[in-house]
């Protein structure tokens, strides 16, 4: 399978050797956590009783809503009109990121997959705070 | 088919009466401008010479993930916790609609299909400074 | 906003005005039904006891996707190659709806937002069907 | 960043190992499908001279969207009941995977991204395959 970096670098014109490292942290980051998302939201509903897991679940489908679509148009090559744009869509990445696994710290101890999202949360939410700083 | 109000109406606790239209109003407006850019994209994809279209087809692909997660996302209910994160999620969404207004507005007059989806953006961005304010 | 007729027309070979009109009735039952699934799903979250309500949003998380995923594809313009791929997706997508509106028929004696997407859910099948037959 | 063989085994029913083993081989698959998918399409898009890539594009968005909605329902644990439905699902990813893999392999002499494509679909296609023997 391709790395993200391939699929950076096969761009016609690609970022720079240091932009495109972040901005592949980032992506693969954001996928990641669209997937830690999806997949613990989804255990969750399963779990015997997930009553308390409500708002963990709600966070989740947000989150993995924002970190797929960041991840996609952080794949494609980025115009300098669209810089603002996504610079805000990386804003509200970092935000769900930090809900997220604020939601899943509270049931980590009892459930591996609040766990497996809080991590992917959180390196999600450095991987957007670093290319905010690149943009 | 039922209507975006009546699915807001039927949360747990929905917003009040003016917030509800507000919200309506965007999420309406976010998932027909979604559609129009899904559209757009493909219909330029067919024309017999596709080449001058592809800076509008990116704007459109761009556009429409942002608006497609954004409609989703105001559609679940908005704890007070994820304002902040909302708040830059439409201002992403603002920004894309607006690039892809413009570059629709380009070829406006030999592709209806520009035609429409630059109105879908202009509604759109128009919707989202309202919610901007209402949050 | 522009309808779905309108945007289908606007393809650079629209389809025949009967094919049309049974893709657009399809696209607006299958977005329809990817909203009120999303709306369900989030309203049921958000409810006192979320408990039961489990495997009705496990079943509108699927069937959201799916419906969305269909409602993209059969927005562009259909060649003859991707047509059986296309058939099979119809399929999944009619197959995720009977079982959303079998979850949301549990609920909605007591839920206003299982109703409307049991309702939701009912129409998209019954365009899946119909569209099934025109391709 | 959690492996999906660690979300899939922290699911409340895991599937057997040699399941789990077959469904996180599709999902990762599917997953970087999509990815790729959507990179190539917004390479060609950037290309100098993108016309002669515009169908490769458009099988790209469709393949995108079905990796994508099918990655995300297989990482949700899968009842007996949505079993038919998961199954035309990977008959339709398959069908997508196949053609994407063709209308790059037009290009793949000329053009990177659409040689990480072709490949990524041909995996994705084996993937499909292997998964729908398992269900």
């Amino acid at each position: 399978m391709p790395s993200t970096i391939e699929l950076l670098e096969a761009q016609p014109s690609p970022p720079d050797s240091g932009t495109l490292k972040v901005l592949a942290a980032f992506i693969d980051s954001a996928r990641a956590c669209a997937q830690a998302c999806t997949s613990c939201a989804a255990s969750a509903l399963a779990e015997p009783d997930p009553g308390p897991l409500a708002s963990c679940v709600a966070a989740c489908l947000d989150c993995a809503d924002v970190c797929l679509a960041a991840a996609r148009i952080a794949s494609r090559p980025l115009s300098v009109m669209r810089r603002d744009a996504a610079a805000a869509l990386l804003q509200s990445c970092a935000g769900m990121c930090e809900l997220t696994a604020r939601e899943c710290f509270r049931h980590e101890m009892h459930h591996q997959h609040c766990r497996l999202c809080m991590e992917a949360a959180r390196t999600c939410l450095e991987a957007c705070e670093m290319l905010l700083e690149e943009l």
